[in-house]
């Protein structure tokens, strides 16, 4: 640089960019705007209205998460639009557990060198899913931090806040002779893929377009999160039907169900009561990866697990198969110390 | 690998040292809950009573931010617990401008390496500052990505919610003649750092560890973005003081104080009404850096910039002294179009 002045821009942060990618995305942002938001885009924080006239005794619910190396995954494939959804799905189950609807959320992407582009991927995906799941995309952040991320990589991190009314807290008591309901998943969702990765593409030498099933192996892998609120809504309000439900971030099986049961129930997953996806099969074939390793790791097919009476479990997995779901009964709860087997 | 078979262990990710992290900052994390809090570390989503007995007609006032490349300082000088005080008094400022006052936070660290010594002083650290404004720190997430971020590298992003009753929210409306007061920084805050580092440490071959002032350039660097709830907060208790407020943040004087004007004022800022403080005139003379620039980047020794009746001026800025603060009228607003001029 010798005698020439610094400015933001040459040490490596575009402020233009960002207000770029600002103008671009602000109408995807404000057509997830109810009557609630009293913000518009551009302000220091989001409005969001706090009475809950409808709601006896209103308990906020709220969670932050990031899509971890899915991101690496989007990279490869120069496709940035599911990492919004994949963000705003996995927030909209994690509060869903607990028998919350989403009120807003908020989003923060950050790369080494902003492109308003894949920011406006990234924020117009999440923009979709929240209108799909009612929820307000209240706020934003877009950071550009040159040296901390690697070439090309970013992180995309979303925070939501939902409400339940106190009377339909989940989870409930689970107790021994209770069975479980497995929801399928559409893919890995937003787990598992530093060691999706490592067993495709360092350990087998795959490439991202290869072809895989109808599609590639780059679709197949980034398809986005999905949310279960549409179904499992209606059976939350009219409630008696669901006592705790875990959602397979992760950790996997082995350390999510554990987190909704007591200390003196277990849960036992039959792993052949479903047929666990291809793509599985291939990351476990190819990584040469041991079961149980799988069942910790990843979801297996299965997104979202529900326990239940055990009276409850056949009409539960009708009235799911009956709106368009694909679910099972997939295990039990039996007596011993907290934890989940696969057998 | 050749024949060994993968384990989440062997393709980077320690899911043993995330848990080990959780068990070491969990008592700094519930030292922060207050009888709102309905839920303890480790459920899918925080809890937090969403009834607001006090309060008129609450509205929820929600930021996202991070704490930007201040996380390459806090590396270089080995040094983390700051950060999680910056990444959570920089949040209750952003809603502080909204008169809101903070419920609670939610923090994410992400890295290539996870460190559960890292991790626990970033969370201990946005404990304390929690503890500090009555805010529970409610959630967060540790994220670990390998070759996303580069070699010992991180990013810490914090969520807040807080709660304002309409009639108190800000900004109102600010007119030709009302007069801008502006609060002391204690150094940079969370912005303008890759600025500030290509200065210091590029241009100028600055050590991270040599003598500054009465400490080190690192500890001048580092000192956690303040909060400025404790002062203003009776203020707007009282009502009248303040017609609207500007965090001093990215964008410095330039794009943060015409968030909060109507398109036909503008700020004229009178930057010898106070003296900036001698890391700001270092970092401008290493870098060789425009005045402009300075302004449009740095807080440059004001954190917090209010609006006024002209009369309220004096008696507010005498108000905040005597609490400690240490403020000045910095400036006037004027007819124009939207904008901040400094002069």
């Amino acid at each position: 640089m010798s005698e020439e002045g610094l400015s933001y821009q040459t040490s490596g942060v575009a402020i233009g960019e960002a207000n770029r990618a600002v103008r671009s995305f602000a109408d995807a942002v404000r057509s997830t705007y109810n009557f609630n938001v009293l913000s518009d885009v551009g302000t220091f924080g989001g409005l969001f209205s706090g009475q809950f006239p409808d709601i006896s005794e209103p308990i906020l619910v709220s969670s932050i998460d990031g899509v971890g190396t899915k991101t690496k995954v989007a990279t490869m494939a120069n496709s940035y639009f599911g990492l919004g959804k994949d963000i705003v799905n996995h927030c909209v189950n994690d509060i869903l557990v607990q028998g919350a609807k989403p009120l807003f959320f908020l989003d923060y992407f950050a790369t080494a060198k902003l492109k308003a582009e894949i920011v406006s991927e990234v924020v117009e995906g999440a923009a979709e899913a929240c209108r799909e799941n009612g929820c307000a995309l209240l706020g934003g952040e877009t950071a550009e931090m040159p040296g901390v991320y690697s070439g090309s990589e970013c992180d995309v991190v979303g925070c939501i806040v939902g409400v339940v009314d106190k009377p339909k807290l989940l989870p409930t008591q689970v107790e021994n002779g209770d069975l479980i309901v497995g929801i399928a998943s559409n893919g890995l969702h937003t787990n598992g893929f530093s060691l999706a990765r490592a067993a495709l593409f360092e350990k087998t030498n795959r490439k991202i377009d290869e072809p895989f099933l109808e599609s590639t192996l780059g679709e197949t892998l980034l398809k986005p999160h999905r949310s279960y609120l549409s179904p499992l809504w209606p059976l939350l309000q009219e409630g008696g039907w669901i006592k705790a439900m875990a959602h397979l971030t992760g950790g996997g099986f082995i350390e999510n169900i554990p987190r909704v049961l007591g200390a003196d129930v277990k849960a036992v997953i039959e792993k052949h009561t479903w047929q666990t996806p291809p793509v599985f099969q291939l990351i476990q074939s190819d990584g040469n990866i041991a079961d149980e390793e799988m069942y910790r790791t990843f979801n297996m097919g299965v997104g979202m697990v529900l326990m239940c009476e055990s009276e409850k479990a056949i009409p539960l997995v009708e009235r799911l198969n009956d709106c368009g779901e694909t679910a099972w009964v997939i295990g039990e709860i039996t007596k011993g110390a907290r934890g989940t087997i696969v057998v």
